[in-house]
């Protein structure tokens, strides 16, 4: 079985690494990015790193996980902020043509989740939602063993989904979405206006409420309910045969993750409580999600 | 090509034709559906129905679109009111072991989301969500053709997306549910109390609207910004390349699809507006829908 290549492009950081399609890293180069360098530079980058790789052209193909909506049809970004100019940038194109093998671009949320459903917490299950719960939030609707993109790249991108109508417009989400509420950025906010100044982390957080304090189990409480309830919304329109979180919240995922159950079967039917809450289980998402790139689209 | 059987079964009636991949009826018949006389009773009555059909034998597969959810690995309903006793009922095998060719059941709303993804407005989309807005709001969710159903037969279940907090619990569905505030009964109960008594239908409240009556159209505005917040966690899920929309209340869709539009635009990422809102265009999206199941699963 051919091996495949996978791509972890940052804006600081390019990996390239050649992979089983059973997830085993064969080979791995980094280098920096070059992203203020312009495309073409970050382009000539990446393919050079790949001519580092033993056995490029008999590789079944090259999936790069970028950061910033993609669109898969054209096979380009959308949108790119950390890497200036990437903006319809024919960078698969480019590397294909190098290689004479298929290129295959997504984002990174999304190549995280295709990773969890092929390789890691997911595998084997029909339906499978992806989310990072980090400084922020997102996700990835994985169906078949196939990442779907949407029509703009947009799939997936649920820190934007609205659990309240409440509160102010504070930054280019909705009114009341989810990431504003339930981010790791948002529970450092609240623990350091409502408990402690000095508070920096979620895992700070989460201490405190272990060690009982009200105000902080009241934090992580609420939190759990907003996030609960973005998973409803979710649910109802994939029904996932479960939900994968990963992301650096969700390592205190034993001092919220039942909370998130409990409140999710009050906000479901009947018929589609206990669905899983799982574990991310990856210690290299990115890179192996976007190896996987190729092998989903082959069949 | 071969054709394909689409039978759709109600709790009233049953009908049964044998259609071209293409979606053109070939041979058609209808009965009873015998629901209250036991599910033995309706799976006897359905191969009655099937053997006056010339070919069955000769085609592809069976399609059944049924009321209410379905496992579909195991190929059974998860819960049926319409036709007790058809609940985990083997009735896909049981068809199957007479005519020898596969069976695939999906409940009615993901039949019809089918053929519209696959004959009608959705045709050559690889994401479609259609959404049946009528006495109830329901969904479905197509993929590269296929129905998503879900862990548990619950994808596209949308009516109980929450689009609100504020509200009180009046039936089995979330505070705040959309269904309870856009669906056609709400509107009609909304028109009543605010507006006139004698209002029956979405339709009468819609002939007020453009007549010019303030309240009639306040009432259909706020129908569109719930609608809208509902397809907003929708689009923020899956980013569907159009939103196809059907049902009864869709009649009126030159009063209100455009409201609901403008304020989708207002309610996602600006790299996900203008997506299309497009009306369902089939006439038959039942039985069309239960017939392009095997055509589905064949590819």
């Amino acid at each position: 079985m051919k091996a495949v290549i996978g791509i972890d492009l940052g804006g600081t950081n390019v990996r390239v690494a050649k992979v089983t399609q059973d997830g085993k890293i064969l080979q791995e180069v980094k280098s920096p990015s070059y992203a203020l360098e312009g495309p073409d530079k970050v382009c000539a980058n990446i393919i050079a790193q790949l001519h580092k790789i033993e056995g490029v052209k008999d590789c079944l193909g090259i999936g790069i996980g970028v950061p910033g909506p993609v669109d898969t049809i054209r096979n380009v970004m959308k949108m790119s902020t950390n890497i200036p100019g990437m903006t319809d940038y024919p960078l698969g194109d480019k590397i294909s043509a190098e290689f004479g093998i298929p290129v295959y671009l997504d984002n990174d949320a999304n190549v995280a989740g295709l990773a969890e459903a092929l390789l890691g917490a997911g595998k084997g299950l029909p339906v499978v939602f992806y989310i990072t719960h980090s400084t922020g939030i997102g996700g990835a609707l994985i169906v078949n063993g196939k990442v779907v993109s949407g029509r703009n790249g947009y799939a997936g991108e649920i820190g934007n989904i609205i659990v309240t109508r409440d509160g102010e417009k504070i930054n280019h989400l909705n009114i009341g979405a989810v990431e504003n509420r339930a981010s790791g950025i948002a529970l450092v906010k609240s623990a350091q206006k409502h408990l402690d100044p000095s508070i920096d982390s979620a895992y700070g957080l989460f201490q405190k409420a272990q060690a009982g304090d009200p105000v902080a189990n009241s934090i992580v409480d609420t939190m759990a309910y907003d996030f609960a309830a973005m998973c409803s919304a979710i649910g109802h329109v994939c029904d996932p045969y479960a939900f994968v979180i990963g992301g650096g919240v969700s390592q205190s995922h034993d001092l919220y993750f039942d909370k998130i159950k409990a409140y999710y079967n009050q906000l479901v039917h009947v018929g589609m409580r206990d669905v899983p809450f799982l574990l991310a289980q990856l210690d290299e998402p990115g890179i192996l999600g976007a190896a996987m790139l190729p092998v989903s689209h082959a069949h």
